[in-house]
């Protein structure tokens, strides 16, 4: 193996550039040259692409976003975008591949894969972290660092002015970024998409709160689960009580990842080259246990990580 | 004077905390006594007060907040309510008051002082920093970095994902907040209750932009100009444009107080006290040229403070 | 089992906050009444403890520090002093201890099981995160966030003035913040006790790189593996480079728990309570691939863990 | 004029990007080239300079640093330096300077007008913000927010431990980080080089304080004031109270620069522009009651600001 590339894809993270530098030096560092592909698999098929040095990736360490930009492409979903990206590989000479994204990144991976047999290794990247394979994917971290900050300020004048807020944070599918910042928050409800819930509990939980003399509450619903909006109307025409309605959206892909953000993608990316010089020809990279590992690619969007109950009981326990 | 009074009202801001601190060590270093009200003049009705020490305000000059609390009273505006009021002013032997609050709250002061005698002090603390007789309000300098902060992690993911987003920000009818974060933050559009916008010149801006290979672009919006919501629905219908809004709410009243409102409310704080020792019966303190002066509390509810449109200018040229 | 106790000894750690919440609110759950005890084992002797309540632990989760206050108690080491505090076990009824703290901590634990047959559970609270039995301990996360926080800083002024700069860190016996802090934060060289470094060596990287074109270096250095100021003044001395130095102390021990932090303390606290519940009687709690697990209480003080060598070639490889 | 030029010089201040930013967009908008200097005087004697265009200033308004570096030029204090630059002045068509520094660079951009006549205009870029003719120089605020903010850190381990901690800060001269931050922060003790202070009195406070039950301490000290470690030694030797230290150094020039910072940077560097198309030939921009005014160049560095006695006071009576 003499050559490979690397892009980012789907949603972006914080934490890609800590990735990205991470394939980067280690691809050099084992006499790799790196191509960078921009813009995801768009780039790939459009040849939007470049050779990579130690110096490309100075001072990206911290820097939230992903220098290779990234895009969601239809054409890419195409036999036809996919066997452009192919000529691409033949004539660029790349003989592996690293896609940083989510599942729908690796999906598409893993079937180029399948038709031109050229090795991809994914590494998982995306604020939502519903991955399998992985404890923790690259941007999780900080995402709900972000919101936590949120609730923090939130609370300042929550406590000081004696009223509910409600705080609609990203989640289409999965509730994991309401449900852990909300056990790291203290907030009072925590509304995801993968439970039902009733607004009459939730005003119930209000009214029950403001009886024991609780004179504020912040309730965190992720978007999957209904819009934070919506539901302050209903609980102001249901009880009475004023709401204030915070939505974050995307300002939670933003932000200087953390160390936690940043060590994990170190340590992805760079065994995403290892593996890919060791001749794994279709996984993914991910932390188990504090380790990081190999798995099957198609394992990763075989599913979805579910909810863990246990923590969702936890926060209902904790933020009595 | 032997005892004084303070409390905090309206819409709380971070650094009042700070204030607090400031009037009632101050006070005790010149042998006051310090009564604290809580909730505004709600409390103040109520009889919601109790004694202060050097203790009672240990610990708090870098909380967001205010461990007075704050409430709105209707019954204030009322003869009977002020009534009550001066009966605690009685009761309690209370000599001069201290109102860290907003204009609104200063009026209230200033027809108390006008009925009962009662010498007042308005010490300007608001996000708004629309109060006349003094360049800086307790709360603002803060507020503005909590949304310079939130146009940071947007602007790493529009960079990466080549969109426009939208940023509602506090402010119903002054757009100061919106102006002084978009030229701190570089945003591309500022939209302010004071100036008349119209949804074509903000389309045309954009396409302007993208025609000059601008690929993403963020537009800030004070609450007062309209719906974020709105904007972004009326951009996508006229020129096709994706956007995603972000809605900040109240989170921007919160966070620990920056350094500046920190130092601007220990020293108002603390001139508060001098004033009211000194004679002063119906004054406000202010920040003027870095100095804390003193002005007539009526000049500061007899007007809001203007929108520079010099500064409006500078942002449109520096963000093109 | 009807009533317990709680405390927070040795170095403090940010989270250990939300732990003592997280015992007292699991506690007061599952029907038992628990005890504050103060200062650690010092509290413990002198009886100064108190009964918590649900109240008791609001608006906690997000302070640095502990409100249990912590100290390091010689008398304790001795039987005189661990007989003192049996006393008080029997006087107030205490029929568990949940201890929040490091391997010295959970030491004293031990001995004082192993002669009264209090049943103990050890929470791992230490930033150093030397303990085994657990992947993390509270603290360690948003500690080497402050480090790298600091490196940040460092790094803007280095870029544009083209200097050297050290950075000394905790750690007196383990490397392991100065490590993962400085994979995280891309320091170039990182000195740890655990492994000999000659300062002819950390010279030659430093000539090495300038040669290369680098204009601006990071060292970042462990307490334990030598004075930050030492080695500036050494290689000043050897290679007549000019070098800045910060030293961080206890600041790194501060700050507002990162999220990650206070859910690792949630669910460590929530456990300890569970497993005293069940009758565990001298064991710790630690989080191992996600899930948090019993272990023996006297494996965590056998030994320390070692540095990871891979994780420390990593940063030398991606520092290039 | 045609063609005008900008450098930054001396020690880095965070908001230093902010300012390049806007004189580039500025004198761009005024129909200006900009030709842009590297490292101060010293690329201005080398010819280290480029020109620059709107997109060359895109994304660095938030980046701490500057983007043309900064160095301090022996050379260009000689006539035989000054010359060099002439001659690059004439090579390149320079028809004005602006120069983002302190007081140093501004006496050397006088001397340098003196002798070649080309109209200069001094942007005060300083963390000290002991500049005469400007109530802020860019730079400070972020300065003093970072010091606070490890005051912040260091307090919540102080409350847990019960102990004396020191912070050294930057300042030779002057000791308005230390003030300024000392008051945002609530110090106990501030020490700077403008004022005398005895070893024994410090201690004195120190002792008065645990007597009246204050359990920690904090002591802030400007570098010029004397060494945080020998501090300490000297309380430790003479009352027997162990201390921790910490330096903050260099990482105090770095961070992303605030809001008010940002504000400051982008007003001032519009305004250089702005009376160098007037006409204005030796001045220097500065920030009065919130107006940016100009003033002549060698006001400037005929004095320095002298320490606020008031603000000490209030310091100290607040910090009781």
């Amino acid at each position: 193996m003499q050559r490979i590339a690397v892009l980012t894809s789907g949603g972006d993270s914080p934490g890609m550039n800590a990735a990205v530098r991470a394939v980067v030096r280690k691809a050099i560092y084992h006499g790799l040259e790196v191509i960078g592909i921009k813009r995801g698999f768009s780039g790939f098929i459009e040849a939007d692409m470049w050779p990579m040095d130690l110096s490309s990736v100075a001072d990206i360490i911290h820097r939230g976003g992903t220098i290779l930009r990234t895009a969601r492409s239809e054409e890419f979903k195409t036999p036809e975008g996919r066997g452009k990206a192919f000529a691409n590989v033949q004539r660029f000479g790349i003989q592996g591949l690293v896609v940083i994204g989510g599942d729908g990144s690796f999906r598409g991976a893993d079937i180029f894969n399948t038709e031109y047999n050229l090795p991809v290794i994914g590494v998982p990247g995306t604020i939502d972290n519903d991955i399998i394979g992985t404890e923790y994917s690259i941007g999780f971290d900080t995402a709900i660092n972000t919101v936590v900050d949120a609730i923090n300020k939130i609370r300042d004048t929550a406590t000081s002015h004696e009223r509910t807020f409600i705080l609609e944070v990203m989640g289409r599918e999965s509730g994991y970024i309401a449900l852990m910042a909300g056990l790291a928050g203290g907030a009072e409800s925590i509304l995801v998409p993968e439970l039902r819930y009733g607004i009459d509990e939730v005003c119930e939980k209000l009214i029950h709160g403001y009886k024991r003399g609780k004179l504020h509450s912040i309730i965190i619903i992720a978007e999957g689960a209904g819009s934070g909006l919506d539901v302050g109307k209903q609980i102001s025409e249901k009880i009475g009580l004023e709401t204030k309605v915070t939505i974050l959206g995307h300002l939670q892909r933003g932000g200087t990842p953390t160390a936690f953000d940043r060590i994990l993608a170190s340590r992805m990316g760079a065994k995403a080259v290892e593996i890919l010089v060791e001749g794994y020809r279709k996984h993914m990279v991910g932390m188990i246990a504090d380790k990081i590992v190999a798995s099957p690619l198609d394992a990763s969007f075989k599913g979805k990580k579910a909810i863990d109950l246990d923590i969702y009981n936890l926060a209902n326990i904790l933020s009595i």
